[in-house]
């Protein structure tokens, strides 16, 4: 691994050198060096928990709150659980090098449209030290070097796993050069890496607002930037009620704080009298604060009443991240499709219904990464797409939209073959 | 079309709202309007050449060139020409709803990655009119409302062609909205285009260095900036000389203005004594001034020797976009790759060999958007590549690389169908 001595550039330069020669490496070297990553994982537990020991100390005299305290902690179950991650990815098939269009041109030419590798790709992420090795795979297997950049609080943790990560990629083929990490997590380093154009291909945050926010204000590289989601689940007139309770209360309340769980449910009138009760209810039985407009309030049923809050359109735009909701009622399709391209955040958006030409428009009509035509808005994750694994998700449209696996982490090439072929 | 009294803003939530109707809009209407579009500009070719007429006098009082001039120029010829291009692009397969991925998932669930359209792409141009309506033409045919803003000095000219394209397509079906032109080419018309975030998905410059300078310091929105191309032939040893020789000269002189045109010309030690001095003549034949290193030098021939001037390592960056050559020996293909490297611009790069290790090699170790394996450079075109045409060439990494088509103007979105589907 690259020593904490060298700057964020002359580092990064290292890496695009052993980007270089990772684009030509073969998918069996990458994948025994994933392999090789797992071992030494395992192999070197007692290094990283004590490493993990000096952070998490420094957090507790910090004054962590338990929750962060809880991200920070690494045990030899949780490192285990990392390193059948990356064995995990080792075998998925190899994106570099795909062959994904192409052909004999009427000039005899032949055209292949292949995928390789971006070069370098920068990871900023927060306290969580399993990022440090679930990033460094997923580029590796891609082909591509990595450059890290943890926070301060899980700098020792951090050290310890890129070195380990680099070190077996390294001993198994890999240039040099290929997992580094950004010694400090300070503001400066991470504007020196953003700044780091024509060296650093993409830079992909993971973590909260402020972290986007302070990229978004100086990046020059390309940024592909997590996603927030204000999803919703909008119950047409002719839905199975059943399915659209079960789907509701999934979306909601199965993991409230992810970014693929609803925030909004929005109901056609045409059902809302018998369907309001019946789903309020069972939110409600799942401890889901209602903020509710005034014609779901009518609709509700007195018992409900009490447990009722007014909504806002504020209440609307918010990505509540918790166990609360915000439920309206609709007039028509086409109002559900309006609200949802007002209010959403172009990430996953369900409709419940039993009619064809309902879920043709609001899949066409809803502009967002993914659409559910009768599921629940979680299952957007690349693991559940069947890519293998994820290294976030998009709602922008550009280059990567919805979950980022394997693929997003490459470009394309076009290779074109002739004989001496000339343009006259 | 949108009045010139809205501001950039309005404009842009018209283009918006246009566009999701746009999305839904069948394969039939687009085309329909695409062939509606060309029969207008032929039947009101009158109104285009006055209009034309006046920029064209604006343009010699303000001393323009004659080469911006015959850029500005509109004749019947040519707007003929413009139709019969809209006509070729209307009858391109639909890149809207292309199906590229998916299938059945484990729990049963169907998911499909679907080709959506961007939504709103800006076009930013300098004086070629022609481009007000090439540039609609493919945004509609992939089902994206196009914002257009083109220079002051073709204002007249452009008015009248988009107001033709917007008032063709509206009558054709497709929402109003759908092409609107930003009324004003000044600096501030531009940054309040750049920077709807959330409205416009895309701005594609298509002009010289000061217009992406302008860009950059101000866009919010994605920008995928045209290239330059500094690219290379590389004359490897085992090089047929003949093909070699006729590379060298087509990538140089078939059209030395344009951005897939060889800058450099870089030959292996081992033919040099041979080649150097055929291809050197042949170059010379051409008018193409040669700039090459000491080696070069010495093996060209003393006949040659007045009309060689001495390389610099700033000539090796350059994009000269004329009849100048950089020429240099090296003495292996690693050396060729890593100086490709260095200075090309990741635009087009020719190996000429007929040695599959060697041509392997420059295929994956040279990193750019075509690599050229015994061809000439100036085949990077979309109409060349099978892609029926482009609005420009992307020698970035995100999103599209190469020639930029009908596809690389949509964005994906994924569709995942249940049937009561929850996630446990």
């Amino acid at each position: 691994m690259a020593t904490t001595a060298q700057s964020v550039a002359d580092l990064c330069l290292a890496a695009r050198d052993a980007a270089r020669e990772l684009a030509s490496t073969s998918s069996v070297t990458r994948e025994r060096a994933l392999e090789a990553i797992a071992d030494a994982l395992v192999a070197r537990t007692d290094e990283i928990l004590e490493a993990n020991a000096r952070d998490m100390e420094a957090g507790r005299e910090a004054g962590l709150t338990g929750a962060l305290l809880d991200r920070l902690l690494l045990t030899a179950e949780r490192i285990a659980a990392i390193a059948a991650g990356a064995r995990q990815v080792a075998v998925l098939p190899d994106p570099v090098g795909e062959i994904i269009g192409g052909g004999r041109l009427a000039n005899g030419l032949e055209l292949k449209k292949v995928r390789v590798p971006l070069g370098v790709v920068a990871i900023v992420y927060e306290a969580r030290p399993n990022v440090t090795v679930d990033a460094a795979v997923l580029c590796l297997k891609s082909g591509n070097a990595c450059v890290l950049r943890g926070s301060s609080s899980a700098a020792h943790s951090n050290a310890v796993l890129a070195g380990i990560a680099a070190q077996a990629a390294e001993g198994a083929g890999l240039p040099a050069g290929s997992v580094s990490l950004v010694a400090g997590g300070g503001r400066e380093e991470l504007a020196e890496l953003a700044t780091q154009e024509g060296v650093v291909d993409l830079i992909i945050p993971r973590g909260g607002e402020g972290l986007k926010a302070a990229l978004k204000g100086v990046a020059t590289v390309p940024v592909i930037y997590a996603a927030s989601g204000n999803c919703h689940v909008y119950v047409d007139a002719s839905a199975d009620l059943d399915d659209a309770v079960a789907i509701a209360v999934n979306a909601k309340t199965h993991r409230p704080g992810v970014c693929n769980a609803a925030e909004s449910l929005l109901v056609h009138s045409g059902v809302a009298a018998e369907f309001l009760p019946r789903v309020l209810e069972a939110l409600r039985a799942e401890s889901v604060e209602l903020r509710v407009d005034a014609r779901t309030r009518a609709l509700a049923g007195a018992e409900l009443g009490a447990a009722l809050v007014d909504v806002t359109d504020e209440d609307f735009a918010s990505e509540f991240l918790s166990l609360t909701i915000a439920v309206g009622v609709v007039d028509s399709l086409e109002e559900a499709i309006a609200h949802i391209n007002r209010h959403g955040s172009g990430h996953s958006e369900a409709i419940v219904t039993a009619d064809l030409d309902a879920a043709l428009a609001f899949e066409r009509g809803v502009d967002a990464a993914c659409v559910y035509i009768n599921a629940s808005t979680r299952f957007t994750d690349g693991g559940e797409f069947g890519m293998g694994a994820e290294i976030g998700n998009s709602t922008q449209k550009l280059h990567a939209r919805g979950p980022i696996g394997l693929r997003e982490l490459c470009t394309i090439k076009y290779v074109v073959t002739g004989d001496g072929h000339v343009r006259t």
